[in-house]
């Protein structure tokens, strides 16, 4: 069976960066199937693009492998990494944190190491490209069935320099803020569907949306405003044939919070 | 050989939601070779969609699978779909007219069904997500050898909302429009290629084009109109080494006619 | 082995023509490795496509085809050709200047030949998309196994209309250029890194960088700008957490010079 190999970056669809990624993972692994996540990460925002593979991550067959690369501090002393979950799945990136809440997702790190071990990187090295020059030939090796421990030493942990806001409970109400605008300005917020209430209004400055959950898009006349459980598993608020985003100008870290109501 | 199966959303490219689709297809058949038509479909612009499926669709081999969606009512009750083109090609997709216009230029319909077996769906339901949760694992059971009948139950035909509009021939002149704008701002019209007669001019507003049809860009100056068949079979405005939709300030649905002229 | 097969044209993303091409490939070599290199080159902007094909070429394994398409010319007396490096890689598309850089970085020219074989052609014709109709298909046989001999009449050269601007050495400092930004707004220049002093300033307009070269971005202060030895080999003037682009205002052309330093 070919291996499934899942890339993310903020390498963005102008320049050729993303497909000299791929070249360097099919020098080592020519039969690997290739699925792209985005490119479009907001440049060197590690954040934002943790928070994108996170989204994705579970979608993926046991045992994929997850290339991932927004890395501000290429050529300094960041770590490169991999690390193997405990569902199977491994992941490859710098050691900035883009890689943990995924790691979380797919049920927490079983080993993880320090790419350290020059044979497996690629023929070129550059102190801007280590996408190229490390992490993905490192990728096509696991791909080729060279096991997690020989490309370097063993880590206890990965660094975790920031984690996504929880929602807070305070006064009967849930107070959490907006983690993504999707391209159809959908409001993905940071409350997960088990944290719900039956019946709740959603508040976010001046406007309240009443009656959520809504079952889907079509619930509510088109340009009225709605709130139901994404594809992600969260909150999201909507507007029918419309941008929430741009009904009710709001974009990244916003605050909204939710009033549980009688049916 | 390796099942090819073409991909159109309206899910951009700065989300995962590609990514999750595909990964869904391929958690069903690992194998498959998946080839984007384009992601940059206008949001919700069903109509918009079924016309970029429409010019490409032609292009692939005969037998191959086609996963289109663009799908405002994903979660009501609209119907969700697959159907046999009498070439043998499959699309799956929403009702929703979208697959309608590449279907009749495959042949026309052989048979559909309605994707009711939940068995052929994936893992994790949603009601916004239709694409990853039932289109997607539908396509790989189908590229995996599953028959379209043991999908759902079977449908006499499929849900047609609406049509491009044919150019009318009227007063010994033909009158169309533009039907999309593509990358490089030539205006693909409505008018095919059978119906143009053997020399005219093309009129559209205050301007007209003379001399069409053009055999190819180079045959006027540099920033001069012209008018050919293009590689969708259709007439189209161009301007060489321009932008005719900047020139002319059109956008789709921009009313022109033909004239026809002596040699 | 699957063959890999590189893909870079201007034909953008928002319609299907990226994937009318890839299913005239497929056609021919259903098993073939696709790899997008770029679809984001400047509409019909020969000199910029064949600057980034230049910087990708390289990180594919020896004997990979690469299909680019920037032709402004199609459909007119320009050839249509498939070029062998002495390195074994094959390149596929006009002879307008396109290939030609590539095709050096990769060993120089080994044998050409013009594309006048209709029998490797596509079923549709057209004189607006050879992309689809010509380069796909023989790309597609190359792939399954046809000899470059056997697709046309042999050519001693390529058309070479143009060629990137050279660094000049005058007065004991090195001249040079902006040759493209990135998608960061690094400012890639002409200068190789052979022809770098030990340690230099750069000077572009009123602007002076010093202490070049910079080992990584993260060598100066976030905001502040930096000169290194980029991915393609090239030096690129960067600014770190920021666009080098956007704060000095510069764009493709941009002249700058080195003054070698003590150390």
């Amino acid at each position: 069976m070919r291996p499934v190999i899942s890339l993310l970056t903020d390498f963005g669809f102008s320049d050729t960066y993303v497909g000299q990624l791929k070249a360097a993972v099919l020098r080592v692994a020519p039969d690997a199937q290739l699925v792209d996540l985005t490119h479009a990460v907001p440049a060197q925002d590690v954040r934002a693009g943790a928070f994108l593979l996170w989204t994705a991550v579970e979608a993926f067959p046991s045992g994929a492998l997850h290339l991932a690369v927004v890395d501000p501090g290429v050529g300094s002393a960041r770590r490169a990494v991999a690390a193997r979950t405990h569902r199977g799945d491994v992941l490859v990136g710098p050691d900035n944190g883009l890689l943990v809440p995924a790691l979380e997702r797919l049920g927490g790190l079983a080993a993880a190491v320090s790419l350290t071990e020059p044979r497996f990187h690629g023929p070129r090295t550059s102190s801007t490209f280590h996408g190229r020059d490390v992490f993905a030939p490192v990728v096509g090796h696991l791909a080729s069935g060279v096991s997690l421990e020989e490309l370097g030493p063993s880590l206890e942990r990965l660094e975790a320099p920031f984690s996504f806001p929880a929602p807070r409970t305070s006064d009967g109400r849930i107070e959490g803020e907006v983690l993504h605008v999707d391209v159809y300005g959908n409001l993905v917020t940071n409350v997960p569907a088990e944290l719900l209430p039956a019946r709740f209004d959603v508040v976010m400055g001046p406007a309240r949306i009443r009656g959520a959950p809504h079952p889907h898009y079509q619930a509510v006349a088109s340009g009225e405003p709605l709130a139901l459980v994404g594809s992600a598993g969260l909150l999201e608020v909507s507007v029918r044939d419309g941008s929430a985003a741009a009904t009710f100008g709001v974009t990244r870290g916003a605050p909204l919070h939710l009033e549980p109501t009688l049916r």
